[in-house]
């Protein structure tokens, strides 16, 4: 299927790999040594994140947000969430591999059993690798400007539990679109179209297409649809109702508490990343596998 | 249509009127001091609530969860949430008429122009009365109960903006019945099926249906769907999972923090109430006209 | 759950037991051989309908719209499709029980592994048995009247696969309802809400509450909803646009065309019939297994 | 908004201009006079397709698939319909303007009172030209192969109204992708997304984006969601039931009846073409006014 690109002879060869642990996670730990073992075996340095550091004792510490640009294989342990931590700083950095400690993930492509094989077929340059795009996120208060922050999967804009509707306006390029009287909107990558965007009731976007979709949470109006809008777009979110408990928030990961008038925007990164496929799972086993989404194949 | 019940002859008299006043909305303030001198040049007794007296000085206020069993109707001025306000209290007391400052509402019968005309047709017995379920929701923690709570349009139970998903499972009459992996969930009266619970992808219940509709807030299973279960269940959620930042919302209006392990149970109260119907407006058109539901009539 | 009923004490004996058999489906003709000799041991006199009496050359065959009203208990032996063809006829008549060959059905209570406990526990009147309603529809073009026909699951009024979009309007007790552009309309009884009306977005609605589904398939106005309305509604549908390959249909099973102007009148029948229900199946289990709704148990 | 191409200096000097009228509508024929007229007097070349040909007996008539390829600019009277007859031939030829008879299209960029304008722009050079994507769709039965067949907005499989739920397996580029059970599957390009698409709960996707979207009619299954896919995808739809009234239905406008086993491959067409836009004509304002989607302005 289109967007898979396997990796091109030339890729420069790994000699540091980065390791993300997710610590809380006793199945990971262990992984984690078992991996360290065996890529310090393979003659790899392997530097390890600040928490995971801690957590093994292990190498020095790299801030999560700069792993993947100080070497040439990231590495997350884990989950969805791991992965999602390391990956949406890796814009224009090292590619990136999640092994997941518990069930199967959208993102997290290998399980503990086949960790090692996957993490020699990335080595050896035998995985394919899909780029995928990040958005870059700021936030707009009167004169001042936040971030830019990044996102794999989504930006939420929504309201708290016993708030009331909230107000926004969506422009695209400086073109108004639409206003949303809604619990809140979610503007989701691709990537992040399986996650919340699903269960808001926006569609599955494959990833390998150019685009976002805009899907909004609890519309108060019967006729609002998601809409799949142009990869490229610049969106800005304007908060047109009292902030009281309205938040921003980040593949579900950093949350800003906004204000009226608040203004949230969102393009493209330059700068997109590289996930490691898993190249003996297809992209319709996932869904049906993850969301058990169609139709099961025996009757 | 079935559920309209004409106002008997034998209803008793109507000697005392309570009113209801939203105090933010300045034309349901004018437009009570209009309503006091009509209702009192007609010789009958004017009570006001307790937020109502303070704002226009006129008369002993009485608690707005009282005043429908210290009158023989309630009038209530302002939207559908003075009405809900009233309303939910109001079960085996007297009917309550709602008029709207703004908007028709789904419950306030009237507008500001047809205000006058509509309490006379009550006053005279020529207004048809609809009684309307309320639910009885008691919470317990461990040992303790609070409550019983009135409910006229839904109870929710739902997590705040950044908190993560909530798991919940609900019986009805001890049978356990589904698990639910998503934001929230929204129990819903016939009345309240047109408010939260159609945003959120439920259907609409005709309000004489003795039902509730149970309704998942963005599903984490993408087979979930709404279910109209009997209105008598006793019906039992419990919260599954930590309770940081999870709430029980009653009617929009009354907010309690949940703990894990936490049961909500809701039942039918044994009184209903009665909603003073316009005899001029049609279910049919009022979902058109406040949902823009089904098909404009003109092409 | 409310809508069960224990089986009275005072029921008649069942002497007669009528038996209706998929003629395609090998297993059930197998079956029936079996339960004919586990009947007739018992003293119990067995009739089969017309299609199965042919296929078995057994006894005297009745035609299967009478066999309800023949009999003390009738048996099923196939799939909902032909418990559907006996039931839909058996409003006052004969209790019925459904015996599916392939899959659990929703209508069909028992396997094939556990027909004969079932049937056991129906003659001894140890299952429960549940009062099911169904509809009386009429079909009038011009001055002529066709029908009374009997539904269990639902009426549907739709397009074929190349015809335009079609106008409908609904009527409820005379008073205007809406009017829909769509691909058709269904009207389902609880029974059938978990059949066709599911597919096209409807609700479930449990099996005891006196309602009635109203859901328009693929509708043109984006803000249309399923809509629940009460069971004893007097409902007629005008087919407002040309009758071009517009159908009428009737539990999936009768097909009639259908011409501008046509109205179908929809009431709840007089008489209800009885599902004998298996006792050990619950119907939150029977939704999640037979729809994979809601969310699996074990994470 | 990303996809909007301004007229590039160098296009070509418009001689000729291709007209297609809707016969049936008495205003799409007047109007035809008076464009006639209107572009002689600009010493303009009129030609007519063949059916408008006879209708108005004015120069040589050309087969409506031809139209585009021998002229410089098409121009469509009537509405969405008459304009896809003649766009989805349109691939490499001239671009093509819609007026509508009726009220304002999603295709037909210009109203009857706006007409001379917008032709005048065209000519000009002025308008601005959206390129829009068709596809190729052949349909193969055994051996043999049919097609290809253009489509602009969608190619839909589906059932006849008294058939029951048919069987498809998606394969994208040779690999499977899913299995539907359900009514019907649609198959829409961004243009077409707004059309059947959206009543079957698709989403909306923008027409600069280089995508599709497979949205299942009453699927069986709850799980199932639409899908939107890339542009670039070679799709097999393979029908795996008893094809006894199914049809494939090219644009709601081509219908050919499917056997079992039949294979439907569709492919973006190697030339596009272009649609005339109206610049005053913002595509969030067409939304609102012509689905009534998303949040009214004014309050």
């Amino acid at each position: 299927m289109a967007g898979l690109k396997r990796a091109p002879k030339t890729r420069p060869p790994i000699r540091r790999v980065g390791l993300v642990v997710k610590p809380s996670e006793e199945r990971a730990r262990r992984l984690a040594r078992r991996v360290i073992r065996h890529l310090e075996e393979r003659g790899l340095e392997v530097l390890l994140d600040c928490e995971s550091f801690k957590l093994l004792q292990n190498g020095p510490g790299i801030a999560r947000d700069r792993i993947a640009h100080e070497v040439d294989l990231v590495v997350t342990l884990g989950g969805d969430g791991t992965f999602l931590s390391a990956a949406r700083h890796a814009g224009g950095g090292a590619p990136v591999l999640g092994i997941n400690a518990g069930r199967l993930g959208f993102l997290a492509e290998a399980t503990l059993g086949d960790a090692l094989r996957l993490i020699d077929e990335a080595l050896a340059g035998e995985a394919p690798i899909e780029s995928r795009h990040l958005l870059d996120v700021t936030l707009r208060r009167r004169g001042e400007v936040s971030g830019p922050f990044h996102v794999l999967n989504d930006l939420v804009v929504n309201k708290s539990a016993i708030a009331r509707i909230i107000h926004l306006t969506v422009s695209i390029g400086g073109e108004l679109l639409t206003r949303y009287r809604a619990d809140g909107l979610i503007l989701a990558t691709p990537t992040g179209s399986t996650a919340y965007n699903l269960s808001a009731g926006g569609p599955i976007v494959h990833p390998s297409i150019d685009a976002l979709a805009l899907t909004p949470i609890c519309p108060h109006t019967l006729s609002n649809r998601p809409i799949v809008i142009p990869g490229s777009s610049e969106i800005e979110i304007t908060l047109e109702s009292t902030g009281k408990d309205v938040y921003l928030t980040l593949d579900g990961q950093e949350g800003f508490p906004l204000e009226l008038g608040d203004r949230v925007l969102a393009r493209k990164s330059r700068k997109s990343f590289g996930l490691v496929r898993n190249r003996h799972r297809r992209y319709g086993e996932l869904l049906r596998s993850k969301l058990g989404w169609g139709e099961p194949f025996e009757k």
